[in-house]
């Protein structure tokens, strides 16, 4: 499969001119030979506005316009949106394929800070993986990568190609560096990982988007600025990194009973 | 608190000339102010040996011969050896006080390719962490660090310095450079890893022992010879950096579940 991740500053909650722009990306990522693209977190309405104002339902009006996006360039797109169901907002993570159908949903399960525990509801459970490209993949969102438990049980549940749209500002830095490698490697799954760049209504993000292997080894990384960044991803590299590294086959589940308790809950 | 770190090439599975060697890396420690001095894995008898021939009980002579040192020089010793318990023999470390007394035990609980599963049995729990210094010691071993279940629960547990010893070769270095640091950051915890150095039997180790804070950075790092790394844990940086990284606080142990689920194992 080759991927495309699309680190873009955006146009805040200018949902139009996003979408605008997003086929633009698509175009460009299709002409690159890129079956899936990927945006950064809360990439269709702004990420550091006011959510709940643009918050749509997951088969909401820019849904239905991805979808025929999807459908025209042959690009199944993966976005983060704010997503209205009910009296609730979730930080949300979509799938549409290229026939213009849903492939996979995902609501954010760890809020960062005090803003977004202000702005939306927790999601209550992890992905269901979904096929694409011979792929299995899974969603998390930004914060969710840095818990171990979040990606290890997307991998569980049958992941091998994990897409987290995020919103890191550069006091972070250490996320895309240590821990995403880290991510991939002990669960022996790619991980891309898709940030915005610029800054947006005065909060500064880092861009340093990156697709990590199985082996913890990048096999892209973008800098600050823009960036569609493409890489192929090989699936026969899981079971070679898995001769070296069986982690998942070696695990001593009977031993983890500890990381259920419920202690050191704030949410 | 002042942590050594002994990278050594040691001898094999001579006891006598390890142990009158770690006689000199005590004093050196206690020279340089260090209160804490950790050797690698299986140190006392050897890695790449016959191990269940120099398999020794938890309160064998050569514990008796460490107590003394620790309460010659001051400076609490923990070490990696072949413990023999009835039939069985384990993968273990101890770690004994400056007074003496052994302040804590641990089996290694994931052991690593067919001549450790030979070798050795599991370790049937993680280690209950104890007191030293200011600090709540927790111990691991070697391929334990590689799943984050095993740094979570035994820093759940209460530990905030983990003491590993490990005999690492140098197809496996993207473990100190990505996952030891991942695990001092996830868990907000100092995290010291010790490995061998030089050659033993033909088995190549590739020293990189290494002290990481906290904040994933590591506090000092070994080449891959002979050394004697010395670092100074402040453990102020334990709430400075949770108050960046809030890991253990914001878990959502109630969707973790699936880590604990009886599946892929192999032991």
């Amino acid at each position: 499969m080759r991927l495309a991740l699309w680190q873009t500053q955006g146009f805040g909650a200018d949902k139009g001119t996003n979408l605008a722009a997003l086929s633009g990306a698509a175009r460009a990522a299709a002409a690159a030979g890129a079956t899936l693209l990927l945006t950064p977190e809360c990439w269709l309405g702004g990420y550091n506005v006011d959510v709940a104002a643009g918050a749509e339902q997951a088969d909401g009006p820019s849904a239905v316009t991805i979808a025929a996006l999807a459908r025209e360039t042959g690009v199944a797109i993966a976005y983060g949106y704010a997503e209205r169901d009910g009296k609730e907002v979730y930080n949300s993570a979509a799938v549409i394929g290229p026939a213009g159908t849903v492939l996979g949903q995902y609501r954010k399960t760890h809020l960062f800070g005090d803003f977004e525990r202000a702005a939306y509801a927790p999601g209550k459970s992890f992905c269901q993986p979904f096929s694409l490209g011979g792929f299995s993949l899974g969603l998390l969102i930004c914060y969710d990568v840095e818990f171990p438990e979040a990606v290890r049980a997307t991998a569980l549940a049958g992941a091998d190609l994990i897409l987290i749209p995020t919103a890191l500002t550069p006091e972070y830095a250490v996320v895309p560096e240590l821990i995403v490698p880290a991510r991939a490697l002990e669960n022996q799954v790619f991980v891309a990982y898709c940030n915005h760049a610029g800054a947006e209504e005065g909060l500064d993000y880092m861009g340093g988007s990156c697709i990590a292997a199985p082996n913890g080894r990048k096999l892209a990384a973008a800098g600050a600025g823009e960036a569609l960044l493409i890489a192929d991803l090989n699936p026969a590299m899981i079971a070679a990194c898995a001769a070296t590294f069986p982690y998942r086959a070696e695990r001593r589940p009977e031993l983890y009973a500890t990381s259920t308790l419920t202690t050191g809950r704030r949410e």
